[in-house]
């Protein structure tokens, strides 16, 4: 087990570099913080490259962690690379992994498409929970913010690792769902039904969009249907994870 | 118009005070800040008790301001009393109001309690969505988050001045809800049916509870009936905001 006390060494650098887009870019890789997103990385063979353990943090010993590098540095050091104000002691670097199992025959599959979502915790809530209402892999289109940033994967609460999220060009993921038969739902404000109005028939898409301009209007042309959830208050809108959660439940 | 150009003014520190829930207890007030906020709340008459404006911010030309105070300060003094990283150059001081009208005796009438949610962020978030999906009126146990805390209140986004939130005790409140055949639902793991097995006979309350912890076991044995949403995916658990809004919009 490597030690590291010195805050100029140069593997600290590299990791607090990993908070830039620009470097995760480069490197593939991304880190992660904390003892319940390391032990989800975990749980998938060769994603995590080195973890790294305070020197007053404990490995749990249910980890199995083959030939995975572990690094000991100091608090000050954990401080230094983490993006959290209290950090719990351990991190890891992970790999990320760009060709996902995506099985677009399965039997009702159901997608979920992202556009131009821009707050971090937004975006990994709508992850979180798409995870969890059972979509079968999430498209983010250009304009999102970058699902590897540290905000987005802690608000995830590990579920990035559980699906394929599939960074590409949204026209042409429609243009293939289409064909497939699946329906496509837009959310929008105009020409739409309320969502209540459309009963799930198994296979769905869903596009949620942007949080102050809702989703492109030449994505909202290309749909079958587009949606809207009624406001019953005086309230102007819902939260962009809150509409999506709303919509994947009744849809599935 | 008066202005204040020293920090050291003692106003300033009034207005710095209301970031702390004893300050705003002691006050009956707390501050807003931001545009949209404050247009909300001088929707109400009487709510808004100082409006406090950089030399560098323009009023709305629209907003009906009768004998409201305005203070015009330096940027660095607006800096120094906003909790936000960056100010709009707005804020302003509003009452509280603990005698909301409530009526429980309007048709089908909708209730939310919240147990011991300790985030403002999902705090604020609940309370926008439960006024979205025209819930009458929110109850909030002990062991919450200030509902004035500012954070709670931007992620309110306005909703906090739009419906009756009302602190006391759950136990009472259950029972009271009962007594008038108002069917309550929990929200638990155990005990509990998914929820898509109950359907909407137009009256509800629902109880959402704590973010590690969920609803009081104590509480949980009071309801009517408990509910959960089924997990599809790997996820352990929905963000408590995300699941009282899949249960709103689906018991309405």
């Amino acid at each position: 087990m490597k030690k590291i006390e010195s805050i100029k060494n140069p593997l600290v650098k590299e990791w607090k570099k990993l908070q830039t887009r620009k470097e995760r870019e480069r490197t593939q890789s991304f880190l992660i913080e904390g003892f319940h997103l390391v032990e989800e990385a975990l749980g998938y063979p060769d994603r995590v490259t080195q973890i790294i353990i305070s020197e007053n943090a404990e490995m749990p010993s249910r980890w199995e962690l083959n030939d995975i590098t572990i690094i000991v540095v100091t608090d000050e050091i954990m401080k230094e690379i983490c993006d959290t104000e209290t950090t719990q002691g351990i991190a890891a670097v992970c790999k990320k992994v760009d060709s996902h199992d995506l099985n677009m025959d399965k039997p009702s599959p159901r997608f979920l498409l992202i556009d131009a979502v821009q707050d971090p915790g937004n975006l990994g809530t709508i992850i979180r929970t798409a995870e969890a209402a059972g979509i079968d892999a999430i498209f983010i289109g250009e304009g999102t913010v970058d699902i590897y940033n540290s905000k987005v994967v802690r608000s995830t609460q590990g579920a990035i690792f559980h699906l394929p999220i599939i960074k590409g060009n949204l026209h042409e993921w429609i243009r293939r769902l289409k064909e497939r038969n699946i329906p496509v739902y837009g959310t929008a404000l105009q020409n739409a039904v309320p969502y209540q109005e459309v009963s799930s028939k198994g296979s769905f898409a869903l596009i949620v969009g942007n949080e102050g301009n809702g989703v492109a209007k030449d994505l909202l042309v290309e749909t079958t249907q587009n949606l809207y959830i009624p406001i019953y208050g005086k309230s102007e809108s819902l939260n962009v994870a809150i509409a999506a959660a709303i919509l994947v439940y009744h849809l599935r």
